[in-house]
């Protein structure tokens, strides 16, 4: 006898496992159940509707019912709502939104793939006003958009610095709002450690968004926004996207285990404590790899992924289940950021022992079009070399550096075998030594104990405590732009100049990305001297660093010019 | 005492390898002998200074023997070719170029670094005429240029359709030459498949080069090439690039164990057959790690890679040797070609039993400016499921796929692997299922069996023997162009349809990428239909596999219309 298989949610889980459900089964009755009136809608695109570079709301949604009836063979029923499940007799109660009938529906296997919504915190006042929206679906963008253009708005506070926050404040920006962007933290884009973050708040700061971090919400008015701080913004619309709750109301009232986190609990299987329910997507709760802790992942690839897995075991097909790690990756302005596996702080959290490099290579060889500097974090474990994770930002291609290093955490890999990989090169593309081999050799130097470093986040301590800085670039490198106090004495007079170096205090160096300093360091190491730091990131991630808050609290300077290139 | 270690070649390999011996040893007296008037300059970047893209010669030279001496303490004697070792007294015989004097200079561990030469066959009549040129060198390309200034030339042929025989055409046309390019085997770029190349063809010809396969040169003339065929091509000048051949004369005389392949023997280390002297780069034979037997790779990452990894073990630095596997790209017009790892000719050669996919998913989500679709050819290991090697040609980022392929080439990583994946995704970078998990989920089907394929360079075989084609694309994409004699059976209409499927015959399908076919196979064989077959590629794939043939031939087609879409 064929299985009838009910789906509960139509975009990115339910459609992928319903569309591989019918592969496994050409007899299998397979209902999805969408309570909005889009299934298989690109979720992650919905911000380009603001900005026109999605010019067309209709081609959002990537398959229509009728569609799904013909190719597939599966009934997709939008506007239906499950509100139920009644696991003793296996079936879901429905209810069918455009007119209110209620029926229920039985099922021999069940998969729920409810996503999540985006938060909207009853503690700020007038969080319901007409002019609050979030950004889910479609009907939520094209809402977003035609009050935007019905009531001619200009001015636009975006509450959140995530993806969803960055993606519609850029969108919007583009399309000529003015727009505040509100964080509560201290940063945005939360997978992104402070250091590498700031140069994501220049990019937002220098397309004339006004970034405001460590503040938040209190209300909102018909045409301000008054926040936390007691600062009030001009706003005339606001986009909330402050995070999303896994929606696990159906899941919890069927009595469903739900995790420590919040998300519907499945096993490496994809089923939830009801061997009939399996359950993919935003709602659940999935395993980190590398933290071995339970945790949520909003993000279209695992969601597929899972509802193929899903689908794979109702039909008694092994599944594979390596647990997540997170590989993202946004496009902010001219910038492309991209990350994988730990930041800092996921390591220090998950009580990993760890170190980092940062360095600043070129993304192609310098003589190229378009070739520029690549800021490249990578972590990596202690003492193992194991790869954590690493944090890349630049014009360039910085997802291609990550999607390798995702890759080799996946496959467990270490600091010799990221200096060893034997990657694509010609200079339109990359460099001989691409900057992945680049950093695995900086972290083997670091893990192996050849030089010490110091971070960026330190340089102001060393500034304002008359730390002895040497600056080994050259002599006009230097004058246009250094810190202050730092000694100038380049590579190339260095060894004539050796008796300036002291030896009763400890040495930092730094050039414009630590390529020379790093050869300074080698050479006066050998040469007896014994403490000396290296500056990760050198004077180009120095005042990459210094800049967004040097501009927005209007501190002191630790140097006389600030260095982008 | 300090170490005196000599360099021979200041190129990637020697350059790369005297400035690590510096950091490893700040006394070693380090000198680098380089007959050529230029240090570490960047060869690869030589042929785009043709068409203005790389403006100024000078830029091409990235240091000078000034800069190495002032930074890294390293003598360099440009100029200087070093034409004898004497092993016995550990000197080498130096001729000074510029004064013709000889000298010698002693050595305690010497690393050849010699590169390759191109080759120019006697066999060709005029193979040394003035208006011939190769392409190793600043002064060769400056050479070429000005000659063809000076000569206000129009017509240039190419010999030899391999990475710098295409860099070399493009970039002349794009200076607005007219080009021949022509090339002894039936296709240009080796390390693709057949099928692949074909895309790179349809490229070169609609760039209105002149593209000449299976053809050699005879004799050169003054402003015309006489082919093997004995068809005349105009060409005031000529470019040979059929290859190159290592520089192992040096090495050879000296007594040095030469290799299978004809490059330099040396042993895990880069060590030769003496243990003093250590040899990298394009003059040596180096290990496949996939094949498992000795080869040479001209490619400027490993050669930087085996500089250090020498360097490392003249100062008892252990060393990993991987092995290669030969990482390649190049961009040819609009398009980007990458590879690695072994192709199928390659893994036929090797005796490998393997199997592959060839897919044609869009490289970024379709809504998205500039996503188009990606040719990606990706080849396993059968029954292992090991990755083999991969191909991808497009508009987009082939060299992100290729790299993470690389990557698990590498790390001994399986389909299973490559599948589970999970790469950084947003709609601007790719899909959620990347292009690459995609070919993983295909090649599982396909190594277990759960279809069958047949590939594109069958398909005319199948079309003039009257197989039974069924196309399941919608009757609008049929009616712009299909296979002669295929049937149309939309797949949105495949279900009741049924018994217009033949059961006494093998029936092939395809839609535009295969994706739509995959469906109609995975529904009819739950039908009971067992004699069914996918053609890989699909209609996209078999445009690109014919059309340049049809067109250079003029051989019937086999389809009424073309789809590049």
């Amino acid at each position: 006898m064929s299985k009838r298989i009910l789906v509960v949610g139509g975009v990115a889980g339910g459609a992928s496992a319903a569309t591989r459900l019918r592969r496994l089964d050409e007899s299998a009755e397979i209902i999805i159940f969408e309570k909005g009136p889009h299934v298989s809608f690109s979720n992650c695109s919905l911000p380009f509707y603001l900005s026109g570079i999605v010019e067309d709301m209709e081609s959002l949604v990537l398959m229509d019912p009728e569609t799904f009836k013909a190719q597939y063979n599966i009934e997709v029923r939008v506007n239906n709502e499950v509100i139920k499940i009644n696991r003793s007799k296996k079936t879901i109660l429905v209810k069918d939104l455009s007119t209110g009938r209620e029926y229920e529906e039985h099922y021999d296997k069940l998969v729920l793939s409810p996503g999540a919504s985006p938060i909207r915190p009853n503690s700020i006042e007038g969080i319901y006003n007409q002019n609050v929206f979030t950004v889910r679906d479609v009907v939520d963008i094209d809402n977003l958009k035609t009050y935007i253009k019905e009531k001619s708005i200009k001015d636009v506070a975006v509450i959140g610095g995530g993806f969803i926050g960055l993606e519609v404040a850029e969108n919007l920006r583009l399309a000529g709002m003015n727009i505040s962007l509100i964080e509560a933290l201290d940063q945005v884009m939360a997978p992104f450690d402070y250091d590498m973050v700031q140069i994501l708040h220049k990019e937002i700061m220098d397309h004339g968004i006004d970034l405001i971090l460590s503040d938040g919400v209190k209300k909102i008015g018909k045409d301000y926004v008054e926040l936390q701080s007691g600062k009030i913004v001009k706003a005339e619309a606001l986009v909330m996207a402050i995070g999303v709750r896994p929606e696990t109301k159906l899941a919890e009232e069927a009595g469903l285990e739900i995790g420590e986190t919040g998300g519907i609990k499945v096993d490496r299987n994809y089923r939830t404590s009801d061997k009939d329910i399996y359950a993919v997507g935003d709602a659940i709760e999935v395993y980190n790899r590398l933290t071995k802790k339970p945790t949520r992942l909003a993000l279209a690839g695992p969601a597929q992924r899972q509802a193929r897995a899903a689908a794979d075991h109702i039909y008694n097909i092994p599944v594979r289940n390596n647990g997540v790690i997170g590989s993202s990756v946004i496009k902010l302005f001219a910038l492309n950021a991209a990350c994988t596996g730990l930041n800092e702080k996921q390591a220090k959290a998950a009580g990993i022992i760890y170190d980092y490099v940062y360095i600043i290579p070129q993304d192609k060889v310098g003589l190229m079009p378009n070739s520029s500097p690549m800021h490249f974090k990578l972590l990596f474990e202690v003492p193992t070399g194991r790869i954590l994770g690493a944090q890349a930002i630049g014009r360039g291609n910085v997802d291609k550096r990550i999607d390798v290093i995702a890759t080799l955490i996946m496959m467990n890999g270490t600091l010799e075998d990221l200096k060893e990989l034997e990657l694509c090169y010609a200079p339109m593309f990359g460099t001989a030594r691409d900057v992945v081999n680049h950093a695995a050799m900086v972290g083997l130097n670091i893990l192996n104990g050849v030089f010490k470093q110091v971070p960026v986040t330190k340089v102001r301590d060393l500034v304002e405590n008359n730390a002895h800085i040497i600056d080994v670039r050259e002599k006009y490198e230097y004058e246009a732009g250094h810190l202050i106090n730092a000694v100038n004495i380049p590579l190339s007079q260095l060894r004539q100049r050796v008796d300036e170096i002291p030896t009763d205090r400890p040495v930092y160096l730094h050039c414009r990305s630590s390529q020379r300093s790093y050869n300074a360091i080698m050479a006066l190491q050998h040469m007896g001297f014994d403490n000396l730091y290296n500056i990760s990131g050198s004077f180009l991630g120095i005042s990459y660093y210094e800049y967004f808050n040097d501009h927005v609290t209007g501190r002191n300077k630790i140097l006389t010019e600030y260095n982008f290139k």
